[in-house]
């Protein structure tokens, strides 16, 4: 194992999170807000200090006398499938356990346990909060609440390596884009990874600026616009309202809002190539069509189910879709509480917070891909029951799957199982319903937010124990990780030193 | 695909459904129940003329003008999978059709379609019933009942191949023990089929024999001992009692009931072994190891968490003990309301419902077997993560395990979800709650019998739709068979001429 590598990368996102703090400090500096500021203050100087430290320790000299230059690639190359894992998942617990020091400091959130679930939350994109008063918080720490929806949303690795040359080569940064990208594979855009990272975070970044574009042109103010678009990009579900989406009581808000979130759960490669005017190859993507046709199909059963419950049938697709698409693109946001609903339109919600959003996109979930995958295998495997003589390969948009990849997709369905029975063995402890206590699981693993019953989208995460908001934070990163690289990190054999 | 073959089979099968129904219709003429005789009575009447008929046209001549000989293997010949999953397929939907008829006829439960439920739950060995009056029905109608488990754990397929010569070659039976036999794969006890089904049958009938005879000793009458000796062989859970097992207090009765479940529990291999005297062999088996630390474990947790309920330690070991070997061995006896204890121990309960028993027993669930082999996949595949280099292969009791056998239990699993799912979805158009809504259909997809809430201990399963019925006697029927047979069945693919 490869230790100063790893010391390296995490001073680095160390270093990067200061730097992520900065709006927020500015925020509380002109809004006046003393807590927080002190609060923002001191992480900022605590991160600048403990990565310098890292960087150093890894002999690498304090960080203002290095240059980026071919010395730091030498660290980049150490980098192997081992090491690619424990960074992803040490870095996640580190920059949550980091950013979570604002709102621990400044006091508006009692008791440090909160302030990490609060933050993975945010991190992983997931949304569930424990706050009941949202509105209660000073502004600055709104903002970096949403901010982290952003960072976590793209992934904190991409973006170390969409700025920084770490490595010179292109199969160890692989190591690291492989684990923190959602999917069964990352598709690879361009020929250097550097480049894919950096084109991920353009696309990221210029379709986050449409949508405050298009909600300043509905009348949501600048600050209220920008935080929702972050939370929508990085398909989080933190709002600054309690009463979430529901507050802006316009169908045009809702519908950018709604939009939005199907289009931030779209696999980013479909973005690339309708950029380079392959439109035609986007549009015939198998993950694509599947997921487009699970949003319609699952719009049109609630909004029938749900009519009794609104005034016209405009009205229950409005919201039938808003749900539909929060809930598939595991954002978050709710217009109206579903936990209200019948109960068919409630399971077709817990299915939803299972499948997902596609692949490469910042939904969480098990991915469209994999559930096309898997239905796929699944045939293919039948096939050769019926006629065990035939050999019938699994294709996905024309190409053929590798034996490795579809390995890869049951071993995560079967760790994820795995990790949600035990999950649910655990929270069942607080006695709570089975509603609750299933959905919670799920919802976070799925990096939704809102649950059934006591986590429904009106309700909090508030009323657990320390040991179910441990075992709910571990299983938002443990979900937006999907899985190996956190379970790795514990794994003795990870850091055994046979190679 | 080999018509001929198949009505030749299903002709089989209906025949020996008629002389299984011989000893109901001996209690009914000794009961003097006149309805349950003459329903009985048109029920064979029925079964003898159409078997004829079946086996007439498939050009064999009336059953009584032919021999046992080697004109009958002709057919048997003509088995390949694809006849093997058709033929065990209709052949439990026909007997659980034709099983139904001496409840309809008699008119002891109303409506076809509840009489269809409760056969099929029976052959099944599901137990789950619609029935909240049972000790209603007449003597004759409640062995048919309970015999229906008996018939059902060992398998209708296994009884035929184990009474009649019909085919002189291994290969053609195979295919009929492994889509009717539970588990990842047959174990071949003997070299012959035929011997292995002969030697299954007899180690169920002497277990059953000595079950009765530990009834009888603590005071069972005996038709009492009898019934229950068949629910519990069958692992299927039907009592003759409104109360279940809570009618009988006594702690010897119900402690016997509890050991011989966690017998049936066990894969035959096991009790093979010992006959052949290789106990250490057979008390090395890993799956058998597994089986008795879950049970254990399971056992101990609940115990302790249901404490406060029980007036001492040690009866809430015994219960414990007792409900965690009904639902693990997935019977579904019970001594206590269940659905009353803490959240945790019913959530153990319920991760017991979808484990279930252990492979090649009589018990369901998707077996201890699979849940081994998922877990040594999920771990080498966490060492291929690591060590991309490193190939380790999987094994169990010493033997490597074949590529096929792995795929074939992620394939299991994979459709084993997509049942549930789409199961889940047609349940909760009843608008139950999610604990009804769920534990309904898996406890019927795992054979189990009572579920939480609605359908917990005290409950019954006559509240649901027909449309929910057929859903739920489906789930039995995938779940007994083992998915695939059902599955492939309704499979155009199958029926395409292409071989």
């Amino acid at each position: 194992m490869n230790i100063k590598a790893i010391g390296f990368y995490i001073g680095h996102i160390l270093r990067i999170e200061g730097v992520l703090l900065v709006p927020a400090l500015l925020i509380a500096l002109f809004r006046h807000e003393q807590s927080a500021l002190r609060a923002i203050g001191i992480t900022i100087l605590i991160l600048m200090l403990l990565s310098m430290a890292l960087l150093t320790l890894g002999r690498r000299g304090p960080f203002w006398k290095r240059r980026r230059d071919a010395e730091d690639s030498r660290f980049g190359e150490g980098i192997h499938a081992r090491e690619g894992f424990v960074i992803t998942a040490l870095g996640w617990i580190v920059i949550s356990l980091f950013g979570a020091l604002p709102f621990y400091l400044s006091g508006v959130i009692p008791g440090f346990i909160n302030c990490w679930f609060e933050t993975v939350s945010g991190f992983t994109t997931t949304g569930a909060t424990i706050l009941s008063e949202i509105e209660a918080l000073p502004m600055s720490l709104l903002y970096w609440r949403s901010f982290t929806h952003w960072i976590g949303g793209m992934g904190v690795l991409v973006f170390l390596l969409a700025i920084i040359p770490l490595s010179k080569g292109n199969g160890e940064t692989f190591h690291l884009l492989r684990a923190e990208s959602p999917g069964p594979s990352v598709g690879k855009l361009t020929p250097t990874m550097r480049h894919t990272a950096r084109l991920l975070y353009a696309i990221y970044v210029a379709l986050t600026v449409i949508m405050i574009g298009f909600l300043l042109a509905g009348g949501m103010p600048l600050f209220d616009s920008i935080v929702h678009a972050f939370a929508t990009a990085g398909t989080g579900g933190f709002s600054i309202k309690n009463a979430s989406i529901a507050a802006y009581d316009s169908h045009y808000l809702q519908t950018v809002i709604a939009v939005f979130m199907v289009l931030f759960g779209v696999n980013f490669n479909v973005f690339y190539l309708i950029l380079c005017k392959r439109a035609s190859q986007a549009l015939r993507s198998e993950e694509l069509r599947v997921y487009l046709g699970i949003l319609f199909g699952a719009t049109v059963i609630i909004a029938f189910n749900t009519l009794p419950q609104f005034s016209s049938l405009g009205n229950a697709f409005h919201h039938s879709f808003f749900q539909v698409a929060s809930i598939m693109t595991t954002t978050g946001f709710s217009t109206v509480d579903f936990n209200l609903w019948p109960e068919l339109s409630r399971m077709i919600l817990v299915a939803l917070i299972i499948i997902g959003a596609c692949a490469g996109s910042t939904g969480g979930g098990i991915k469209v891909a994999r559930a096309i995958i898997l239905w796929k295998s699944l045939k293919s495997e039948m096939q050769r029951m019926l006629r065990p003589r035939t050999v019938k390969v699994v294709c996905m948009d024309g190409k053929q799957l590798d034996d490795h990849v579809i390995r890869g997709v049951f071993a995560y369905m079967t760790a994820f199982i795995a990790v949600c029975l035990l999950s649910i063995l655990c929270i069942s402890i607080e006695n709570y319903d089975m509603e609750t206590t299933v959905t919670a699981v799920l919802t976070c693993i799925g990096n939704v937010g809102p649950g059934l019953s006591i986590v429904g989208p009106t309700g909090n995460f508030s009323h657990f124990s320390t040991l179910s908001k441990l075992v709910l934070s571990a299983n938002m990163l443990i979900g937006r990780l999907e899985i190996f690289p956190f379970i790795l990190l514990f794994a003795p054999t990870t850091w055994k030193s046979r190679t």
